[in-house]
């Protein structure tokens, strides 16, 4: 596969990145304008890259979205499948108690989106359903009864937990990892 | 308590309607202009009534989530806490899987705000305590043995639930309920 062009240019990457940041900040609503002065990109060299506001949003959601996925699940240990399911509720209690905490960035853009055929929102839904392929590996190494059905509940918890801490503006104060629990003990998960 | 002036006009119930559906439908981004000629009223009667589009927002879902939250929770009935409290997620189902169905209206508000001081969001924050505080009498009732730990944890799993319908924009096909059960089984409530 070869690369498509300028996709790693340094006027790209500036652009994704304060895109992202952007979008996440004030929602996807935000104006190219507003988004060519923050990046310091001219509008002429935003459209030379991408076709559409629409293309960067997605471009931006596809670039952030691994860090905040790494940031969430444990690199490879040799820790239990269970402590490395609570592992990204631990994470999840720790960055949404921060006052930068806005909810999980591909909820926020799908949600905001309102159109599951938007660009960004075929992203968002890939990453999702990669923290679900975590738990599901997770979920059948452990010898989990129905390790997908398992791993769609804990992504349950995972963003109903996210956006109780948005909605409440509060830390979770233990809750997600708790309610993480009980279905990792229903599932026999010791 | 005295009713606020103009609190029950046709004109502001109907400009509260407009405001309701095309906030949901479009998200809070819509402006005053779409949102006027959406309600058929004119900007001098809305700023008579409003001091800006932000308490209108308010206003909105301060008249639209008690009939949401009416569709969701059951009447008072004589079947049992759990059936009660497991009605909350069969209407979750049935709603979410219609194409209409673009979240819970508290939670994308707040999501989409970015802001919890926001008036809107303070609305939006009471109304899902309200159900957690449906789901908390049921379980004191079942004599759940945390019925507070457990209230909040069937919101997070209403929230996320709601969550992933909009991502995957898929019918749950029954996660919700599945999901909420295995909290009920594990807190003894039969």
């Amino acid at each position: 596969m070869t690369s498509t062009p300028g996709s790693s240019s340094p006027t790209r990457e500036r652009l994704l990145d304060a895109a992202a940041e952007l979008f996440y900040r004030e929602g996807v609503g935000v104006g190219v304008d507003t988004l060519c002065r923050t990046a310091g990109v001219s509008k002429k060299s935003m459209y030379q890259l991408f076709a559409s506001k629409d293309e960067v949003l997605a471009a931006s959601l596809e670039r952030a979205a691994p860090t905040y996925h790494d940031l969430l699940t444990p690199a490879g240990d040799d820790r239990s499948p269970r402590a490395r399911m609570l592992h990204v509720f631990e994470q999840l209690e720790h960055y949404s108690g921060g006052p930068e905490y806005l909810g999980c960035p591909c909820v926020a853009t799908a949600v905001e989106l309102k159109d599951p055929e938007h660009p960004a929102a075929v992203v968002a839904r890939r990453f999702k359903d990669a923290l679900t392929g975590f738990f599901q590996e997770e979920a059948r190494r452990a010898g989990a009864p129905d390790p997908e059905l398992l791993a769609r509940q804990l992504t349950v918890v995972f963003d109903g937990s996210s956006a109780r801490a948005v909605v409440q503006a509060q830390p979770l104060d233990g809750l997600a990892v708790a309610t993480a629990t009980v279905l990792l003990d229903a599932a026999g998960i010791g």
